[in-house]
């Protein structure tokens, strides 16, 4: 439609997810007028990001230092571990208030179709957390595991992937295993679930 | 929210025209996992695109080379000049295969409270491609201009730029004035009218 470099940036943010080439069009005419500035800010947080985000050490949690802020918490409860998909779930859950102990973020669900396996994911952490074979923080030796809590997203690839670790966990007898209740629709995404529907899948979790 | 580079990345999108928090924070987390590959040329889009794009020398349209397409379009009626805010908006005009003639974009539209004034649009090339001051294609004179059709947004700052424009062109009397016809909603943004409504619009134009 337009020409030259005008046109690679619209079908560049085209390539976003969740915008559209009319998004993206008003993005591209917005960042022509704006200040050069502002488009060197967004250009190095992106380089940043491409540069690598680093993760934490324990949970794989975004992180700015070698342990999250959440696993560097002495006020939580160790003892339990809430396994979800994505970083951005652990704010979800965070908000509900219903929860205090730590987080296991897997980097995604079980996908065969998109080639995602059992490898991809940040299982074998999970397994080394709860064997207590992982050193917790000042090498520490890891927790004691009471509980894992299976937070992953109601839908077909995150339900694939709770049932594969239901069954791995089956491997250590005294732990707890549960997975979020119902409560929450299936087919969406724990992303943008309401606090409330939230809080009740929380406490109202069954063990399996 | 987030630590470090990600929450960068988040805020810098979050300012985009369109993109909320929650949106910004998907775009985030899909580069998170993304080919390095894919932000760089992201990146270089943007680059690109600060360091200036080039625009028509005759109308103001964004254009690689020196005259755009439309301009340099010998089958293109050069007697009838269409005035637009953006370059985006000669796109929807064109869709509607009603108009042959050629463009002049403005670059904006007069607003006060935005420190927007006559200075700051491309008016005085408007006058001098009427007067037949500016060289056309090849250091040819200026084609002499029978028509002009105001086509800002039907909005407030729309409807006052096409208001001192049609002020301004009494200058030249033998110059017809005129405005697209109602059918468009007003309060909109031209870019959003649908084809239809924009092509009752440009057939029913009044003369001013």
């Amino acid at each position: 439609m337009f020409e030259g470099p005008l046109q690679d940036l619209i079908d560049e943010f085209s390539r976003l997810p969740g915008i559209g080439p009319k998004s993206a069009q008003r993005i591209a005419f917005y960042l022509l007028k704006a200040d050069p500035e502002d488009i060197d800010r967004l250009c190095s947080a992106l380089g940043a990001v491409r540069d690598g985000v680093s993760f934490c050490r324990i949970c794989n949690n975004v992180s700015r230092e070698e342990v999250c802020r959440v696993c560097a918490d002495s006020g939580r409860d160790k003892t339990t571990i809430c396994v979800v998909e994505d970083a951005k779930d652990i704010q979800v859950i965070e908000r509900t208030g219903e929860y205090s102990g730590r987080y296991h973020v897997l980097g995604g669900a079980l996908d065969p179709l998109a080639n995602v396996g059992p490898k991809d994911l940040a299982i074998s952490s999970l397994l080394q957390r709860i064997g207590g074979v992982l050193p917790d923080l000042d090498g520490e030796k890891a927790p004691e595991v009471a509980e894992v809590i299976l937070a992953t997203d109601p839908d077909t690839e995150g339900e694939a992937t709770s049932s594969y670790l239901a069954r791995l966990l089956k491997d250590f007898p005294e732990l707890v295993v549960s997975r979020l209740a119902s409560g929450m629709p299936l087919g969406g995404d724990l992303e943008f679930v309401d606090e409330l529907t939230l809080s009740r899948a929380l406490s109202g979790r069954l063990t399996l």
